[in-house]
Protein backbone atom coordinates (compact mmCIF):
# COMPACT_ATOMS: atom_id res chain seq x y z
CA UNK A 1 0.00 0.00 0.00
CA UNK A 2 1.51 3.42 -0.85
CA UNK A 3 0.83 6.59 1.10
CA UNK A 4 -0.32 10.05 0.14
CA UNK A 5 0.67 13.22 1.76
CA UNK A 6 -0.73 16.68 1.12
CA UNK A 7 2.00 19.73 1.40
CA UNK A 8 -0.74 23.18 1.76
CA UNK A 9 1.80 25.64 0.86
CA UNK A 10 5.62 25.33 -0.48
CA UNK A 11 6.57 26.66 2.40
CA UNK A 12 6.05 23.59 4.39
CA UNK A 13 7.66 21.61 1.71
CA UNK A 14 10.54 20.91 3.77
CA UNK A 15 8.24 18.97 6.12
CA UNK A 16 8.38 16.14 3.73
CA UNK A 17 11.10 13.63 2.81
CA UNK A 18 11.36 12.71 -0.53
CA UNK A 19 12.74 9.24 -1.61
CA UNK A 20 10.91 7.32 -3.80
CA UNK A 21 7.86 9.78 -3.89
CA UNK A 22 6.27 10.94 -6.83
CA UNK A 23 5.71 14.55 -6.25
CA UNK A 24 2.51 16.37 -8.08
CA UNK A 25 2.68 20.01 -8.12
CA UNK A 26 -0.93 21.79 -8.36
CA UNK A 27 -1.51 25.75 -9.12
CA UNK A 28 -5.39 25.75 -10.36
CA UNK A 29 -5.56 29.26 -10.24
CA UNK A 30 -3.44 28.92 -13.25
CA UNK A 31 0.08 27.58 -13.72
CA UNK A 32 -0.36 23.99 -13.74
CA UNK A 33 -3.91 24.11 -15.92
CA UNK A 34 -2.13 26.63 -17.81
CA UNK A 35 0.90 23.92 -18.53
CA UNK A 36 -1.31 21.04 -19.27
CA UNK A 37 -3.36 23.14 -21.66
CA UNK A 38 0.18 23.81 -23.63
CA UNK A 39 0.69 20.26 -23.93
CA UNK A 40 -2.79 19.37 -24.69
CA UNK A 41 -2.54 21.98 -27.50
CA UNK A 42 0.73 20.20 -28.50
CA UNK A 43 3.58 21.85 -27.05
CA UNK A 44 6.94 19.94 -27.55
CA UNK A 45 8.92 21.37 -24.48
CA UNK A 46 8.25 23.77 -21.44
CA UNK A 47 11.50 26.02 -19.60
CA UNK A 48 9.86 27.23 -16.23
CA UNK A 49 12.10 30.15 -15.36
CA UNK A 50 11.85 31.80 -11.82
CA UNK A 51 12.96 35.41 -12.53
CA UNK A 52 11.69 37.69 -15.01
CA UNK A 53 15.24 38.62 -16.11
CA UNK A 54 16.10 34.90 -16.99
CA UNK A 55 12.77 34.67 -19.00
CA UNK A 56 13.55 38.22 -20.71
CA UNK A 57 17.24 36.53 -21.34
CA UNK A 58 15.95 33.76 -23.54
CA UNK A 59 13.66 35.52 -25.27
CA UNK A 60 16.36 37.94 -26.50
CA UNK A 61 17.71 34.10 -27.51
CA UNK A 62 15.04 34.10 -29.69
CA UNK A 63 12.73 31.60 -27.51
CA UNK A 64 8.76 32.04 -27.03
CA UNK A 65 7.98 34.02 -23.65
CA UNK A 66 5.28 33.50 -21.39
CA UNK A 67 5.28 35.50 -18.73
CA UNK A 68 2.91 37.25 -15.77
CA UNK A 69 3.15 38.93 -12.75
CA UNK A 70 0.33 39.30 -10.30
CA UNK A 71 -2.45 37.82 -13.26
CA UNK A 72 -1.13 40.52 -15.57
CA UNK A 73 1.07 39.83 -19.09
CA UNK A 74 4.94 41.29 -18.67
CA UNK A 75 5.61 43.84 -21.06
CA UNK A 76 8.26 41.94 -23.48
CA UNK A 77 5.67 38.34 -23.02
CA UNK A 78 4.60 36.73 -26.11
CA UNK A 79 1.90 35.43 -24.23
CA UNK A 80 -0.13 36.84 -21.06
CA UNK A 81 -1.51 33.58 -19.00
CA UNK A 82 -4.56 32.96 -20.37
CA UNK A 83 -5.17 29.37 -21.06
CA UNK A 84 -7.31 30.74 -24.18
CA UNK A 85 -3.88 32.05 -25.57
CA UNK A 86 -1.84 28.79 -25.94
CA UNK A 87 -3.92 27.71 -29.30
CA UNK A 88 -2.66 24.49 -31.26
CA UNK A 89 -1.58 27.11 -34.14
CA UNK A 90 0.99 29.09 -31.69
CA UNK A 91 2.38 26.49 -29.89
CA UNK A 92 2.06 23.54 -31.24
CA UNK A 93 5.50 21.81 -31.60
CA UNK A 94 7.54 24.47 -30.08
CA UNK A 95 9.64 24.99 -27.33
CA UNK A 96 8.13 28.01 -24.42
CA UNK A 97 9.67 29.88 -21.42
CA UNK A 98 7.33 30.47 -18.68
CA UNK A 99 7.38 32.12 -15.77
CA UNK A 100 4.47 32.90 -13.20
CA UNK A 101 4.03 34.72 -9.75
CA UNK A 102 3.41 31.59 -8.26
CA UNK A 103 3.32 28.56 -10.30
CA UNK A 104 6.92 28.54 -11.55
CA UNK A 105 8.72 29.26 -8.08
CA UNK A 106 6.92 25.82 -6.78
CA UNK A 107 8.33 23.89 -9.96
CA UNK A 108 12.31 24.96 -9.16
CA UNK A 109 11.54 24.32 -5.14
CA UNK A 110 10.35 21.03 -6.34
CA UNK A 111 13.26 19.81 -8.71
CA UNK A 112 15.08 18.71 -5.26
CA UNK A 113 12.82 15.41 -5.94
CA UNK A 114 13.49 12.95 -8.73
CA UNK A 115 9.73 12.41 -9.53
CA UNK A 116 8.04 14.89 -10.30
CA UNK A 117 4.75 15.87 -12.39
CA UNK A 118 1.93 18.45 -12.73
CA UNK A 119 -1.91 18.41 -12.33
CA UNK A 120 -4.95 20.06 -12.51
CA UNK A 121 -8.48 19.27 -12.52
CA UNK A 122 -7.82 19.28 -16.54
CA UNK A 123 -5.93 16.25 -16.44
CA UNK A 124 -6.89 14.47 -12.92
CA UNK A 125 -7.88 11.23 -13.77
CA UNK A 126 -5.59 10.77 -16.27
CA UNK A 127 -2.94 11.70 -13.22
CA UNK A 128 -4.72 9.67 -11.07
CA UNK A 129 -4.20 6.82 -13.34
CA UNK A 130 -0.76 7.12 -13.52
CA UNK A 131 -0.13 7.63 -9.76
CA UNK A 132 -2.30 4.08 -9.12
CA UNK A 133 0.24 2.40 -11.41
CA UNK A 134 3.27 3.36 -10.31
CA UNK A 135 2.89 2.41 -7.12
CA UNK A 136 4.80 5.13 -5.48
CA UNK A 137 3.90 7.44 -2.10
CA UNK A 138 2.60 10.27 -3.59
CA UNK A 139 3.02 13.85 -2.45
CA UNK A 140 0.88 16.51 -3.91
CA UNK A 141 2.25 20.10 -3.48
CA UNK A 142 0.04 22.66 -3.42
CA UNK A 143 1.57 26.13 -4.80
CA UNK A 144 -1.28 28.07 -2.29
CA UNK A 145 -0.86 32.04 -2.71
CA UNK A 146 1.99 34.29 -1.96
CA UNK A 147 3.28 31.40 0.03
CA UNK A 148 0.52 30.65 2.04
CA UNK A 149 -2.79 28.30 2.06
CA UNK A 150 -4.98 28.31 -0.79
CA UNK A 151 -8.65 26.38 -1.05
CA UNK A 152 -8.18 25.95 -4.75
CA UNK A 153 -5.62 23.71 -4.48
CA UNK A 154 -6.41 22.07 -1.38
CA UNK A 155 -9.40 20.88 -2.97
CA UNK A 156 -8.02 19.83 -5.68
CA UNK A 157 -5.58 17.56 -3.27
CA UNK A 158 -8.65 16.45 -1.61
CA UNK A 159 -10.22 15.62 -5.05
CA UNK A 160 -7.18 13.51 -5.97
CA UNK A 161 -6.77 11.87 -2.90
CA UNK A 162 -9.95 10.91 -2.94
CA UNK A 163 -9.41 9.24 -6.13
CA UNK A 164 -6.05 7.41 -4.82
CA UNK A 165 -7.55 6.08 -1.58
CA UNK A 166 -10.04 4.04 -3.42
CA UNK A 167 -6.94 2.55 -5.79
CA UNK A 168 -5.40 0.94 -2.64
CA UNK A 169 -3.20 4.13 -1.47
CA UNK A 170 -3.47 4.89 2.61
CA UNK A 171 -3.29 8.18 4.59
CA UNK A 172 -2.81 9.04 8.03
CA UNK A 173 -2.32 12.47 7.60
CA UNK A 174 -4.23 16.02 8.62
CA UNK A 175 -3.50 17.39 5.24
CA UNK A 176 -5.08 14.79 3.53
CA UNK A 177 -8.21 14.21 5.32
CA UNK A 178 -9.08 18.32 5.72
CA UNK A 179 -8.28 18.54 1.83
CA UNK A 180 -10.93 15.44 0.94
CA UNK A 181 -13.20 16.93 4.07
CA UNK A 182 -13.18 20.77 1.58
CA UNK A 183 -13.27 19.12 -1.45
CA UNK A 184 -16.67 17.18 -0.42
CA UNK A 185 -17.92 20.25 0.69
CA UNK A 186 -17.15 21.94 -2.70
CA UNK A 187 -18.04 19.29 -5.15
CA UNK A 188 -21.46 19.25 -4.24
CA UNK A 189 -21.76 23.19 -5.82
CA UNK A 190 -18.06 23.37 -7.37
CA UNK A 191 -18.91 26.76 -9.82
CA UNK A 192 -20.77 28.48 -5.91
CA UNK A 193 -18.20 26.96 -4.02
CA UNK A 194 -15.51 29.38 -6.14
CA UNK A 195 -17.01 31.95 -5.71
CA UNK A 196 -16.15 31.75 -1.48
CA UNK A 197 -12.32 31.77 -3.09
CA UNK A 198 -9.79 34.49 -2.63
CA UNK A 199 -8.52 34.35 -5.79
CA UNK A 200 -12.17 34.46 -7.26
CA UNK A 201 -12.63 37.83 -6.25
CA UNK A 202 -9.07 38.87 -7.20
CA UNK A 203 -9.40 37.22 -10.40
CA UNK A 204 -12.93 38.95 -11.22
CA UNK A 205 -11.47 42.35 -10.30
CA UNK A 206 -8.94 41.54 -13.36
CA UNK A 207 -12.42 40.56 -15.36
CA UNK A 208 -11.25 36.64 -15.58
CA UNK A 209 -14.45 35.21 -15.27
CA UNK A 210 -14.62 32.65 -18.24
CA UNK A 211 -10.74 31.99 -17.27
CA UNK A 212 -11.75 31.12 -13.72
CA UNK A 213 -14.25 29.07 -15.24
CA UNK A 214 -11.83 27.19 -17.53
CA UNK A 215 -9.28 26.60 -14.59
CA UNK A 216 -12.23 23.89 -12.85
CA UNK A 217 -13.06 22.06 -15.76
CA UNK A 218 -12.89 18.35 -14.79
CA UNK A 219 -10.80 15.44 -16.99
CA UNK A 220 -10.60 17.43 -20.47
CA UNK A 221 -7.25 16.80 -21.26
CA UNK A 222 -4.95 13.74 -20.88
CA UNK A 223 -1.11 15.13 -20.89
CA UNK A 224 0.64 14.42 -18.01
CA UNK A 225 3.27 17.29 -17.94
CA UNK A 226 6.40 15.81 -16.29
CA UNK A 227 9.54 17.70 -14.66
CA UNK A 228 12.88 16.20 -16.73
CA UNK A 229 15.95 18.18 -15.35
CA UNK A 230 15.00 21.83 -16.03
CA UNK A 231 11.83 21.29 -18.91
CA UNK A 232 8.78 20.09 -18.63
CA UNK A 233 7.43 17.45 -21.31
CA UNK A 234 4.55 15.44 -21.98
CA UNK A 235 5.09 12.05 -20.16
CA UNK A 236 3.13 10.17 -22.72
CA UNK A 237 5.46 11.05 -25.65
CA UNK A 238 8.59 9.66 -23.77
CA UNK A 239 9.37 6.84 -25.57
CA UNK A 240 9.66 4.29 -22.44
CA UNK A 241 6.49 5.71 -21.38
CA UNK B 1 -14.60 46.57 11.09
CA UNK B 2 -11.53 44.74 12.26
CA UNK B 3 -10.03 41.65 10.23
CA UNK B 4 -9.01 37.76 11.15
CA UNK B 5 -6.39 35.92 9.87
CA UNK B 6 -5.04 32.68 10.41
CA UNK B 7 -1.55 31.38 9.86
CA UNK B 8 -2.06 27.31 9.61
CA UNK B 9 1.36 26.60 10.73
CA UNK B 10 4.38 28.64 12.26
CA UNK B 11 6.27 28.21 9.29
CA UNK B 12 3.66 30.76 7.49
CA UNK B 13 4.04 33.02 10.38
CA UNK B 14 6.09 35.30 8.28
CA UNK B 15 3.51 35.85 5.70
CA UNK B 16 1.34 38.02 7.94
CA UNK B 17 1.83 41.72 8.81
CA UNK B 18 1.87 42.01 13.13
CA UNK B 19 1.01 45.80 13.22
CA UNK B 20 -1.94 46.66 15.46
CA UNK B 21 -3.09 43.34 15.45
CA UNK B 22 -3.40 40.51 18.42
CA UNK B 23 -2.08 37.53 17.79
CA UNK B 24 -3.94 34.29 19.30
CA UNK B 25 -2.01 31.57 19.76
CA UNK B 26 -3.29 28.04 20.23
CA UNK B 27 -2.02 24.54 20.37
CA UNK B 28 -5.31 22.24 21.93
CA UNK B 29 -2.97 19.10 22.41
CA UNK B 30 -1.92 20.28 24.51
CA UNK B 31 0.49 23.63 25.44
CA UNK B 32 -2.27 25.90 25.00
CA UNK B 33 -4.88 24.02 27.05
CA UNK B 34 -2.35 23.41 29.76
CA UNK B 35 -1.48 26.86 29.67
CA UNK B 36 -5.24 27.88 30.10
CA UNK B 37 -5.68 24.94 32.82
CA UNK B 38 -2.35 26.36 35.12
CA UNK B 39 -3.95 29.71 35.60
CA UNK B 40 -7.06 28.51 35.97
CA UNK B 41 -5.87 26.91 38.82
CA UNK B 42 -4.40 29.71 40.36
CA UNK B 43 -0.52 29.54 38.65
CA UNK B 44 1.07 33.22 38.76
CA UNK B 45 3.63 33.45 36.12
CA UNK B 46 4.92 31.33 33.68
CA UNK B 47 8.29 31.56 31.66
CA UNK B 48 8.15 29.51 28.43
CA UNK B 49 11.49 28.32 27.28
CA UNK B 50 12.53 26.83 23.87
CA UNK B 51 14.86 24.51 24.89
CA UNK B 52 15.64 21.62 27.73
CA UNK B 53 18.34 23.24 28.63
CA UNK B 54 16.97 26.55 29.41
CA UNK B 55 14.21 24.33 31.41
CA UNK B 56 17.16 22.46 33.36
CA UNK B 57 18.85 25.53 33.82
CA UNK B 58 15.90 27.32 35.67
CA UNK B 59 15.37 24.06 37.30
CA UNK B 60 18.73 24.08 39.07
CA UNK B 61 18.12 27.87 40.08
CA UNK B 62 15.27 26.69 42.39
CA UNK B 63 12.18 27.15 39.63
CA UNK B 64 9.21 24.30 39.35
CA UNK B 65 9.60 22.96 35.70
CA UNK B 66 7.26 20.99 33.41
CA UNK B 67 8.50 19.89 30.03
CA UNK B 68 7.70 17.07 27.47
CA UNK B 69 8.81 15.81 24.65
CA UNK B 70 6.94 13.99 22.44
CA UNK B 71 4.22 13.74 24.89
CA UNK B 72 6.76 12.29 27.60
CA UNK B 73 8.04 14.04 30.77
CA UNK B 74 11.72 14.82 30.49
CA UNK B 75 14.20 13.10 33.51
CA UNK B 76 14.10 16.28 35.38
CA UNK B 77 11.42 17.94 34.98
CA UNK B 78 8.55 18.23 38.13
CA UNK B 79 5.45 17.73 35.79
CA UNK B 80 4.50 16.22 33.02
CA UNK B 81 2.02 17.74 30.49
CA UNK B 82 -0.76 16.25 31.51
CA UNK B 83 -3.40 18.80 32.64
CA UNK B 84 -4.55 16.80 36.22
CA UNK B 85 -1.07 17.73 37.05
CA UNK B 86 -1.26 21.11 37.61
CA UNK B 87 -4.03 21.28 40.62
CA UNK B 88 -4.63 24.05 43.02
CA UNK B 89 -2.59 23.24 45.40
CA UNK B 90 0.91 22.26 43.86
CA UNK B 91 0.74 25.56 41.35
CA UNK B 92 -1.48 28.55 42.99
CA UNK B 93 0.58 31.15 43.38
CA UNK B 94 3.73 29.58 41.78
CA UNK B 95 6.14 30.58 39.09
CA UNK B 96 6.33 27.86 36.84
CA UNK B 97 9.25 27.19 33.47
CA UNK B 98 7.52 25.50 30.58
CA UNK B 99 8.56 23.65 27.58
CA UNK B 100 6.87 21.57 25.13
CA UNK B 101 7.82 19.86 21.53
CA UNK B 102 5.51 22.45 19.72
CA UNK B 103 3.46 24.98 21.95
CA UNK B 104 6.26 26.93 23.30
CA UNK B 105 8.05 27.36 19.91
CA UNK B 106 5.07 29.17 19.14
CA UNK B 107 4.95 30.92 22.03
CA UNK B 108 8.77 32.09 21.40
CA UNK B 109 8.27 33.11 17.63
CA UNK B 110 5.05 35.49 18.24
CA UNK B 111 7.27 37.43 20.25
CA UNK B 112 7.59 39.30 17.83
CA UNK B 113 4.07 40.83 18.04
CA UNK B 114 3.35 43.26 20.61
CA UNK B 115 -0.04 41.90 21.80
CA UNK B 116 -0.26 37.99 22.16
CA UNK B 117 -2.43 35.82 24.14
CA UNK B 118 -2.69 32.44 24.48
CA UNK B 119 -5.84 30.18 23.73
CA UNK B 120 -7.92 26.67 23.99
CA UNK B 121 -11.14 25.58 23.70
CA UNK B 122 -11.07 25.51 27.64
CA UNK B 123 -11.62 29.73 27.19
CA UNK B 124 -12.77 30.60 23.93
CA UNK B 125 -15.72 32.86 24.79
CA UNK B 126 -13.49 34.40 27.45
CA UNK B 127 -11.14 34.75 24.45
CA UNK B 128 -13.87 36.05 21.81
CA UNK B 129 -15.01 38.54 24.10
CA UNK B 130 -11.66 40.39 24.99
CA UNK B 131 -10.90 40.19 21.32
CA UNK B 132 -14.68 41.71 20.76
CA UNK B 133 -13.85 44.16 23.22
CA UNK B 134 -10.61 45.35 22.04
CA UNK B 135 -11.40 46.24 18.52
CA UNK B 136 -7.87 45.47 17.05
CA UNK B 137 -7.59 42.97 13.97
CA UNK B 138 -7.13 39.29 15.10
CA UNK B 139 -4.47 36.92 13.87
CA UNK B 140 -4.57 33.41 15.04
CA UNK B 141 -1.45 31.21 15.13
CA UNK B 142 -2.16 27.53 15.11
CA UNK B 143 0.89 25.83 16.57
CA UNK B 144 0.11 22.88 13.89
CA UNK B 145 2.27 19.87 14.61
CA UNK B 146 6.04 19.12 13.36
CA UNK B 147 5.98 22.57 11.74
CA UNK B 148 2.67 21.29 9.69
CA UNK B 149 -0.99 21.72 9.51
CA UNK B 150 -2.97 20.24 12.33
CA UNK B 151 -6.66 20.02 12.24
CA UNK B 152 -7.12 20.82 16.06
CA UNK B 153 -5.76 23.72 15.47
CA UNK B 154 -7.68 24.50 12.73
CA UNK B 155 -10.74 23.82 13.76
CA UNK B 156 -10.02 25.58 17.22
CA UNK B 157 -9.69 28.33 14.56
CA UNK B 158 -12.51 28.05 12.66
CA UNK B 159 -14.30 27.82 16.06
CA UNK B 160 -13.07 31.43 17.51
CA UNK B 161 -13.49 32.83 13.97
CA UNK B 162 -17.11 31.70 13.67
CA UNK B 163 -17.55 33.56 17.07
CA UNK B 164 -15.83 37.04 15.84
CA UNK B 165 -17.82 36.97 12.52
CA UNK B 166 -21.06 37.11 15.16
CA UNK B 167 -19.71 40.00 16.21
CA UNK B 168 -18.58 42.28 13.95
CA UNK B 169 -15.25 41.20 12.40
CA UNK B 170 -14.63 40.26 9.02
CA UNK B 171 -12.54 38.32 6.85
CA UNK B 172 -11.84 37.87 2.90
CA UNK B 173 -9.20 34.64 3.43
CA UNK B 174 -9.21 31.28 2.55
CA UNK B 175 -7.47 30.09 5.92
CA UNK B 176 -10.35 31.71 7.80
CA UNK B 177 -13.33 30.43 5.45
CA UNK B 178 -11.41 26.45 4.96
CA UNK B 179 -11.30 26.71 9.08
CA UNK B 180 -14.44 27.41 9.36
CA UNK B 181 -16.01 25.12 7.07
CA UNK B 182 -13.87 21.91 9.04
CA UNK B 183 -15.23 23.00 12.49
CA UNK B 184 -18.76 23.12 11.00
CA UNK B 185 -18.22 19.66 10.19
CA UNK B 186 -16.51 18.35 13.35
CA UNK B 187 -19.03 20.17 15.81
CA UNK B 188 -21.66 17.90 14.78
CA UNK B 189 -19.93 15.35 16.69
CA UNK B 190 -16.68 16.75 18.14
CA UNK B 191 -15.77 13.64 20.15
CA UNK B 192 -16.13 11.14 17.14
CA UNK B 193 -14.52 14.00 15.06
CA UNK B 194 -11.36 13.55 17.01
CA UNK B 195 -10.97 10.12 16.20
CA UNK B 196 -10.24 11.02 12.49
CA UNK B 197 -6.88 13.40 13.69
CA UNK B 198 -3.18 12.28 13.52
CA UNK B 199 -2.68 13.10 17.25
CA UNK B 200 -5.20 11.50 18.13
CA UNK B 201 -4.58 8.39 17.20
CA UNK B 202 -0.32 9.08 18.26
CA UNK B 203 -1.74 10.04 21.75
CA UNK B 204 -3.59 6.95 22.20
CA UNK B 205 -0.67 5.14 21.45
CA UNK B 206 0.55 7.01 24.61
CA UNK B 207 -2.71 5.87 26.60
CA UNK B 208 -4.03 9.31 27.09
CA UNK B 209 -7.46 9.10 26.04
CA UNK B 210 -8.95 11.24 29.06
CA UNK B 211 -6.44 13.80 28.28
CA UNK B 212 -7.33 14.40 24.96
CA UNK B 213 -10.83 14.53 25.87
CA UNK B 214 -10.30 17.16 28.37
CA UNK B 215 -8.30 19.31 25.75
CA UNK B 216 -12.06 19.62 23.32
CA UNK B 217 -13.83 20.66 26.58
CA UNK B 218 -15.51 24.40 25.86
CA UNK B 219 -15.50 27.15 28.23
CA UNK B 220 -14.55 26.03 31.54
CA UNK B 221 -12.55 27.98 32.21
CA UNK B 222 -12.23 32.18 32.76
CA UNK B 223 -8.88 33.22 32.04
CA UNK B 224 -6.60 34.79 29.80
CA UNK B 225 -2.87 34.15 29.51
CA UNK B 226 -0.93 36.73 27.74
CA UNK B 227 2.51 37.06 27.23
CA UNK B 228 4.21 39.99 28.97
CA UNK B 229 8.00 40.07 27.52
CA UNK B 230 9.34 36.92 28.43
CA UNK B 231 6.74 35.83 30.89
CA UNK B 232 2.92 34.71 30.75
CA UNK B 233 0.32 35.83 32.82
CA UNK B 234 -3.12 35.70 33.55
CA UNK B 235 -4.50 38.90 31.86
CA UNK B 236 -7.18 39.61 34.01
CA UNK B 237 -5.08 39.81 37.09
CA UNK B 238 -3.16 42.94 35.39
CA UNK B 239 -4.57 45.95 37.26
CA UNK B 240 -5.34 47.80 34.67
CA UNK B 241 -7.47 45.26 32.73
Amino acid sequence: MNKIEVCLSPKLFDNYTLENKIVVIVDVLRATTIITTMFQNGLYKLIPVKTLDEAKELKEKGFLVAAERNGKKVDFADFDNSPYTFTPEKIGGKTLVYSTTNGTNTINLAKKAKSVILASFLNITEVSNYLSHEQKDVLILCSGWQGDFCTEDSIFAGALSEKLLQNNFISNSDSVNSSIELWNLAKKDLSEYIKTMYQYKRLMTLGMEKIIGYCFKIDVAEVIPVLKGDYIIDLKKIPQF
